[in-house]
C-alpha cells in the first residue's frame, strides 16, 4: 500500500515533511506517493535517508496558502498538492491522504475530488483526545459550524465505526456533549439531537456528557457540533499547555528545585508523550468517499510520522467502506 | 457590611459553609447573615471560632436540594435558605450573596427577588478561569444557552463592568469566543454578534479569539454562549486536573522519582493554587439588581471563604449599579 502525503503543507516546510512521511512509512511497511512542486520534493528527498522506502514523486506545480480562501483555491489550483493527493487516492494508486496544509482546502478538495459517501450529509472532522481511559475520539471539530440534528447522528455513526476499525474499540460508546448529563439539558440542538440517538439502532448511546468527560474518559466518542468540539479541541491543548509550563515553573524556581527537577526529566518526558497532542497525529475528516487525514499545521517530523500512521490504519480498516456499510444496514435506521 | 450566606447549600454541610463563611467575613473585615434552619446554623457556629465576626442567623426552614427543578422548588420554597438570603440583600441587610446551593434555584430565585438590571434581558454567569497573564473573565457559564446577538452584547457590556470593577483591570478588552480568528469565522451566531460588537461603544473589542486564548490570556474578557462556555469551563477543569494527575503519576513512580518528587512538593503546591478552579472562589451572577455569587458545590471551606471574598469586591465595587450606569449611559447604545 501507498500512502499520498501533501509534501509541501504545513508550516515547517518540505525537508521536514517528507522526513516525517518517510519514517512514518517505514514503521509501517507502506510506500508513499509524495505530491508537490517536483524540484523541491526531490530536493528535500537528497538530504533524507530512504532507503527501503518506496517513494513516488508526483508533481503539483501549485501550492495553496494557509490564508487562501478553501473553496476559492481549490477551484483555481487544479494541480495544488493537496489535489494532486487526492487524485492519487481516487486513482487507487494511494490508500489514504495526509495534508498539514490549508485544512479547510483539504476538505474542499476532498468533497470535489472524492465526493460523499452516500447518506451523509456533511463530513466532519474526528481525533482522538488524550483521556485518563486512553483516547476519546471527539467530532465533529470544526467542520460543519451549524448543523442540524440528524447530521449529529451522522456524526454518531461515523465515529463509531472509526473507533472500532481504526482505534480498535470493539464496541464503542457514545455520548453527546452537553451543559449538563441530564436528558433535559443542552441547546436546542442538543436537546434536538438527543431523542433521535436514543432512538438510534446501531448507536450504542450513553446521553449526555460533560466536557470533563473528554479527558475523563466516560464514552468512546463524543459527539457534537463543530463550532463547539473546535472550542473544547483548544481549550484543552491550551490549558494542558499552560499547566505543563506553570508547574515547569515553578519547580525550576531555585537551584535544589532545579536538581530535583533534572532527576525527574524523563518522568515529566513520559508525562509529555501521554499528553501532547500533536502525537495522536492528525484528525480524519469522515464522510468522504476516501481516507483522508488532516494534520495541524504545526506539525513537526513525528507528528507528520504519525499522521502516515493513522491513514495506514484508516486504510487498512477500509473506514470509507465500512462507514457506507453501516449506512446501508437496516439498523442504520437511515433517512431518518 | 454583611454579606449573606446560604449556609446549607454545597457537598459539604452545614458545618464546612459556616467555618468557610466566617474565615472569608474574618480575611475581608464584614459581617454575615448566616441563612438555614436555625438550629442547624447555631449548632455549626458553636463549632466555629466566630470571635471577632458579627454574625446574624436568618431562619430559613426550607432547603433547595441539588437535583429539584429550579424553579419550580424556588416557588414552593418561599423560605429556602437561598431565597432568605436574597431577600436579606434586596432589604439591604446585606451588600451580597453567596450559595453554594442549586445555581439554577439560585439565579432562578435572584430573578424573582431582585429582578433584572433594566436593558438587561438575560443574566449570565461569569467567573475568571486561570490564565498566563493571570486571570479571563469568562460569561456566559451556563445560564443562557441559546442567546441572541444582542444578548452577547449585553455580556460584553456587563464583562467590561465586573472586569473592572471586581478584577480591578483598567480598561477590560472584550474577545468573542469562536472556532478561528478570522472575523469571518464562527457558527451563525457568532457571524452575526460580531459586527454588534465591533459596532457598540463603550466595548474594547479585540474580534475573535479561540479556546487557546482562555488560558494565554489574550483579552480580559471572552464572551460566548452558555452552552459553549460551559463546555469550555469542563473542558479546562477536567483537562487540568488529568494533567496534574499524569504528571503526579509519572513522578512517583521509583523510589529515586518519589524523592525527588518530594523535594518538589511545595513547587507543585504553588502550581496547584495558580491552577485550581475552586481557588477563584465562585461565578457571579450578571444582570440581577444586586451582587450574587455562586459558588461550586463542592466548595471546601477554602472555596466558600474566597466565594465570601468575591461577594465583597462585588459590593464594594457596587457592580449592579456600575452595570446599570453602563447601560444608561449615551456610549452603551442601549436598544440596538
Amino acid at each position: 500500500m501507498r500512502i499520498a502525503v501533501d509534501a509541501v503543507g504545513g508550516d515547517h516546510g518540505v525537508v521536514v515533511v517528507v522526513a516525517g512521511a518517510v519514517a512514518g512509512a517505514r514503521r509501517h511497511g507502506v510506500g508513499l506517493v509524495l505530491t508537490g512542486p517536483e524540484e523541491a520534493v526531490r530536493a528535500a528527498l537528497v538530504g533524507t535517508d530512504a532507503a527501503g522506502v518506496e517513494v513516488v514523486v508526483r508533481d503539483a506545480p501549485e501550492t495553496i496558502g494557509m490564508d487562501e480562501h478553501p473553496a476559492q483555491a481549490v477551484r483555481r489550483k487544479p494541480r495544488s498538492s493537496i489535489g494532486v493527493a487526492l487524485e492519487a487516492v481516487k486513482a487507487g494508486e494511494a490508500g489514504a491522504m495526509v495534508s498539514a496544509g490549508n485544512s479547510g482546502a483539504a476538505m474542499a478538495a476532498a468533497l470535489l475530488v472524492l465526493g460523499r459517501i452516500p447518506g451523509i450529509d456533511r463530513p466532519a472532522i474526528a481525533a482522538p483526545l488524550p483521556s485518563r481511559r486512553g483516547r476519546t475520539l471527539v467530532l465533529d471539530l470544526g467542520a460543519v459550524t451549524d448543523p442540524k440534528p440528524h447530521h449529529l447522528v451522522q456524526f454518531a455513526r461515523m465515529g463509531t465505526v472509526y473507533a472500532r476499525e481504526v482505534l480498535g474499540v470493539a464496541a464503542p460508546t457514545v455520548g453527546l456533549l452537553a451543559n449538563g448529563e441530564e436528558a433535559t439539558k443542552g441547546n436546542l440542538l442538543v436537546q434536538e439531537t438527543h431523542p433521535l440517538l436514543a432512538a438510534a439502532e446501531g448507536i450504542d448511546f450513553r446521553g449526555n456528557v460533560e466536557g470533563k468527560d473528554i479527558p475523563n474518559g466516560v464514552v468512546d466518542v463524543v459527539v457534537t457540533d463543530g463550532f463547539t468540539g473546535n472550542v473544547a479541541l483548544k481549550v484543552a491543548e491550551g490549558v494542558a499547555g499552560f499547566v505543563g509550563e506553570t508547574i515547569r515553573a515553578e519547580i525550576t524556581g531555585s537551584p535544589l528545585r532545579k536538581l530535583a527537577a533534572a532527576l525527574l526529566r524523563p518522568a515529566f518526558r513520559a508525562a509529555r508523550a501521554k499528553l501532547d497532542y500533536a502525537e495522536t497525529g492528525g484528525a480524519a475528516l469522515l464522510g468522504v468517499s476516501g481516507v483522508v487525514v488532516i494534520a495541524h499545521g504545526r506539525s513537526n517530523e513525528t507528528a507528520i510520522a504519525n499522521a502516515v500512521g493513522v491513514a495506514v490504519r484508516g486504510a487498512r480498516g477500509d473506514v470509507a467502506a465500512e462507514i457506507a456499510a453501516a449506512l446501508r444496514s437496516p439498523a442504520s435506521g437511515l433517512g431518518q
